[in-house]
């Protein structure tokens, strides 16, 4: 796991020495944390705020391979995923909790690379780490992660402000996540049969990147509030535009239309769903792991979002009784389907 | 788990049906609950108090054993152990998360049974279940529970407050949830070999019920502001009376010296000590998950502590110079020993 020779193990240290191992050099950054780790509770202070709260749990096997994810990698995505539901509030992150349950196969030093990984996330997003339990487990390694936020009342977006007419926008582009995970899927098949041969990933840097280490789009709830606009509704795509396009309109109450050419893909993701023949629409719509924010604005906003290179319109909201399409390039409408996580399929 | 005979497999409601199902009835409870689930976070509302927030990772087969421990009661102690943690700072809990990842051998019925302790414990403690994630697992069942409460800035107690010749106080009786825990251990063996014999619990009810239903003492919180005492530092025992006392000690940079014929332990506690032919004080020291108050005061309120009928003055804190130390009824002077996990003990 870590590419250090040195293996210290867990009980060496103990419970209390790894919880002072792991938290010995956190520094706090935000003025709403009044006290952080080491006592039975964190200690936060919101006056003049409403405070969003989220909490996402991913366990070895389902939501991470430990056989192609740097634990590095999995820390800072466990706390970019949690973040990202706290934009999709149109809300500032500000803390996080982290508990994790782990087996004896770990060391303290691939700990110490897990942590890296959440520390860097932490320092990128300006977030403290205010808690957390670390604790034993008989099979492998499960991650749970609290992210608490800020924003003003009149800020907060939910998935249910969408109205008829609203534009559906995204930002960056979609379905490159899924088909990361497809490139190491089959990188990692061909490692079984022959641990010799050197994985073949050149010209999938991108692709790549988004599955192994997503952003969280700070960035989009920042330029929104500069272009002075407030979305309608708002939510990251976590599961796949369809499924989540589709919270939106069920909690809205409302229809939708998007066309499938308006769908945003890059060249690599593309290129990589050719090379598999799969069709790349697949992988944006029902992926997922994107982490993209998906937002309705009302039509008078075109111009503005038109303009900017990282948003695209993809449909419009229309009444509930139209359902939620894609409006295929041939002129076909395709009612979306939810995805979510089956256990069936998922779990034997 | 579930004693309904009907078993309804979790992919016949997938992901999205089955979050429906266990939230369907929720009731927001709190006025500072402003949007519970349904949306990518939680919305809550704190402008007069400071927040406080705690959180715990609860694992099969190191924190529970589901041959002896009902699915309810589970629930039930989950979100017990976390609003213990809040009272433990003189806050008082007002909303949880609720993650959890679940193999596909567990049922809807079976969760039904788990969601009813944790509403059961919502509704006895005033708190709302705000949001949470329900994810497959390969293995087994993993709970994760954060904890939301508010106090005033001056009512928050730390563990880092407390000052010499403080009285050191325990409320309740301690080391009864381990024997109890020895004694459905016993019988679970006794089952494994002959599964027709009735396990012998009778006279235990009391411990039985420390290890499977514990409460967090808010009473106590209440009670101390009724009095007019303010601790100067608590903690709640989960570990055990010595990892907890020496936790405020290290914290506060102080000493103690409690006395052994003074720590509270409850008849039958004794008993099956006895029975067992175990020391009950090392129950008590470092059985942990008693899920009692242990705080400091100043001298001055001996009086009006002693008087209390559920609080017992154990010891008093010292200059750090002097140690964490037992004194033995003989008078020997023994000194403490932090327990909590250890992963090689634990975890094979």
């Amino acid at each position: 796991m870590s590419d250090t020779n040195k293996k210290t193990q867990l009980s060496e240290l103990g419970e209390f020495g790894l919880i002072d191992h792991l938290t010995k050099n956190i520094e706090i950054k935000n003025n709403s944390t009044l006290k952080g780790v080491g006592d039975d509770a964190a200690v936060l202070s919101y006056p003049d705020k409403k405070i969003v709260v989220t909490t996402d749990l991913l366990t070895e096997g389902i939501h991470f391979n430990l056989m192609y994810t740097p634990l590095k990698h999995l820390g800072y995505k466990a706390v970019v995923v949690n973040l990202s539901d706290v934009f999709a509030m149109n809300a500032i992150p500000r803390q996080i909790t982290v508990s994790m349950a782990l087996s004896s196969k770990f060391s303290v030093e691939a700990l110490d690379e897990l942590y890296a990984g959440i520390n860097s996330a932490c320092e990128k997003y300006g977030v403290d780490l205010v808690g957390g339990d670390t604790t034993p487990s008989l099979t492998g390694l499960t991650l749970s992660i609290t992210a608490i936020g800020e924003a003003t009342e009149e800020d907060i977006t939910y998935r249910s402000g969408a109205n008829v007419h609203d534009l559906v926008c995204v930002s960056g582009d979609l379905g490159g996540a899924y088909m990361g995970l497809q490139l190491l899927e089959r990188e990692n098949e061909v490692f079984k049969v022959n641990p010799n041969e050197q994985p073949q990933l050149e010209g999938y840097e991108y692709i790549l990147q988004r599955q192994l280490k997503p952003e969280a789009r700070g960035d989009v709830v920042e330029l929104l509030k500069k272009l002075g606009i407030k979305p309608n509704a708002m939510i990251d795509i976590s599961d796949g535009l369809s499924s989540d396009l589709m919270h939106i309109c069920k909690n809205s109450k409302v229809g939708c239309n998007i066309y499938e050419d308006k769908i945003p893909l890059d060249m690599q993701t593309k290129q990589f769903a050719q090379e598999l023949n799969i069709n790349p629409l697949v992988a944006a719509l029902n992926g997922g792991e994107d982490y993209e924010l998906l937002f309705t604005v009302p039509l008078k906003h075109y111009d503005t979002i038109k303009k900017e290179f990282d948003f695209t319109v993809i449909g419009h909201i229309t009444e509930a009784s139209e359902g939620t399409n894609l409006i295929t390039t041939g002129g076909s409408v395709i009612p979306l389907q939810a995805q979510g996580w089956n256990p069936l399929k998922n779990n034997s």
